[in-house]
């Protein structure tokens, strides 16, 4: 069949859009009517060529929702009409990581993903007879495309596509990273780092979960007003304060008979590792847990004194919020049917397919938290 | 009253015997006789002068056993004649760290225990009229010492000094790290770094949890027999394999049904960065708990990639393994009546007070896992 689709054909230059070839779903495979998808840093990251694991020529995308129109054998946990997220975090189910109990990681095709291909080690896409790579196991900026059944979760058929496409990524991690990560306390106190999507949702995460203080800290000032609609409680902008960052929010959340100062929550939205070193350093002495969620630049490095640590702070990262996704994801698009958390006023733009490189450039201009491209 | 103490007049001398002079119990503390101390790394690290708060002169000590000789007014938890272990983490059960049930880091003494002094801020120990500080909230190196008694483990009367002392320091840590901070499973997959007398704790702390594979690497190929002696199960020796040590391990400890390797839980017992690196990194992705024991020189760092903590490895610290020193320490002590734990090895030297500068020298020469000394 055919498809059209936004292509990277190489790094640095803006998408094409154009017909490509697409082979329908083998053994295990869906094929997905992609209805709505998201433009998320992690595209831009890597259409840039920062990302050193960036394979071009790509589709790339993976914050959509859409519905499966064809299954192939064996197939069974979905079917034609069924309203679907696609997961760059599959959830096979079979796999040790999937048996852990420990992690959402499944491992069962994360060769193949890696390298842009299908599980059996082929690629559904092609342009004028030559194969186009798939991204992320996703590759949403296609109107179709071809998904292993273990990364698609089906969801509530009544919610709409151009707001739940938003689970697919910026929700599930920002709000799975509060509630699968950390495990975050009614009362406790917490500090975001970072107030753009990721930033934004693990604010509505930590109010969802009760947290008594939400501290946003971020360089610009028209965050503030975005961090309070979502739960921030209090706004920091390193910039406008004296002295060290660290000191000035450990002074903030002093409480107790002790006075001790720290947050129990810190995380990190801006994958700037002098700022992952401030929030793990800004979390409570014998208990903070400190989550990295931002995506470092390649070859950058944490670093701290091991002290930090012996007094029992802890460092943590999360991947897709630490959710399993065909059991969390529809999860959390029921708390958004229900009005448990808000995606509305986070998808700032609206834009069709043949607009997506404005997408781009509205995340360039940090005009954006989240544009949305539709079908 | 009268004591005789090993005084550490000045960094980086021998201890000197002398008589000092020591007040009674204020309120709220109690006078111990010490039956027996452990000379342990830490009180070499600040009697070297390499500890940036080390405090002179000072009684150093901080492993010990003894007895309950009377009690200043309020004192209820203890009486004359009860056997203790001295506690440089204390256990107020107040403050808003003991009531977290997240860390064992009691704050009540905090700041008048750094700088060497008792609760109302002076000191018990003098020598010709002029003050010498306590350490570590303990100073066992004296034959008499007074404690705060939320400073004072009670413990079980038939328990030898001797040998228990073990536990007011290295055993707990090592044990706990385990049990406390890492909390590992049975079944579970290990990397113990440094094979000194704390690794060697990890080691019978990871046996007693159910370990299946106990990995002990260290430099020394005579620590193998020591390591097995505890429940190691496999060592290995960095300077005696091909490549780098983390892929090494990665690769000893593949299984399952996608052959990723990486341990459940990995130990640092060396305080050197460099492994505290390895340690993190040869953990299993998803999952890996990386915990450090050993404490770094003054101002080194840790660092490692941001990747390492996203994909979902956790790097964690401990102190005092995590115990709580009044409601464990009593447990650690009846694990050792009971046979579930051994001390008795690794006591490897026992000393009279005055020749408690051998014990250093042991240690010096790596000829010791503990030596202790006897009143």
């Amino acid at each position: 069949m055919k498809t059209r689709a936004a292509v990277a054909f190489e790094a640095g230059k803006p998408l094409e859009i154009v017909e490509l070839d697409l082979e329908g779903p083998k053994a295990g495979e869906v094929l997905v009517e992609i209805k709505a998808t998201g433009i998320c840093h992690t595209d831009e990251f890597t259409l840039s060529g920062a990302d050193p694991e960036g394979i071009f020529p790509a589709v790339l995308g993976h914050e959509g929702a859409g519905v499966v129109v064809e299954v192939g054998a064996g197939v069974t946990s979905v079917k034609p009409g069924d309203h679907v997220i696609p997961l760059y975090t599959p959830e096979c189910r079979e796999c040790p990581s999937c048996l852990s109990r420990k992690t959402n990681l499944c491992t069962a095709i994360r060769s193949t993903q890696g390298q842009g291909l299908m599980p059996d080690g082929t690629t559904r896409f092609s342009y004028k007879g030559k194969p186009i790579f798939h991204y992320m196991g996703c590759s949403t900026f296609s109107n179709y495309t071809v998904m292993p059944e273990i990364a698609v979760a089906k969801i509530d058929p009544a919610a709409p596509f151009d707001k739940v496409c938003y689970v697919g990524c910026g929700v599930t991690t920002g709000v799975g990273a509060v509630l699968n990560t950390a495990n975050v306390e009614q009362g406790a106190t917490a500090v975001v780092f970072g107030l753009g999507g990721i930033g934004l949702n693990v604010i509505q995460g930590l109010r969802m979960a009760g947290a008594d203080m939400i501290i946003g800290v971020d360089l610009n000032n028209d965050k503030k007003e975005w961090g309070e609609r979502f739960g921030m409680t209090h706004f920091v902008n390193p910039r406008e304060i004296e002295g060290d960052i660290v000191a000035h929010l450990v002074n903030m959340t002093k409480r107790g008979a002790d006075q001790i100062g720290g947050a129990d929550y810190t995380f990190d939205c801006t994958g700037n590792v002098t700022v992952m070193r401030q929030a793990l350093e800004a979390s409570h002495r014998g208990w903070g847990k400190s989550v990295i969620i931002g995506v470092a630049g390649a070859g950058q490095e944490i670093s701290t004194r091991p002290f930090q640590l012996v007094t029992g702070r802890q460092w943590l990262g999360t991947a897709f919020g630490g959710a399993r996704g065909r059991t969390d994801v529809p999860k959390i698009v029921d708390w958004y049917m229900a009005g448990k958390i808000e995606i509305d006023p986070m998808i700032t733009h609206t834009l069709r397919l043949e607009d997506i490189n404005k997408g781009f450039d509205l995340m360039h201009a940090g005009e954006s938290i989240r544009s949305v491209v539709l079908y």
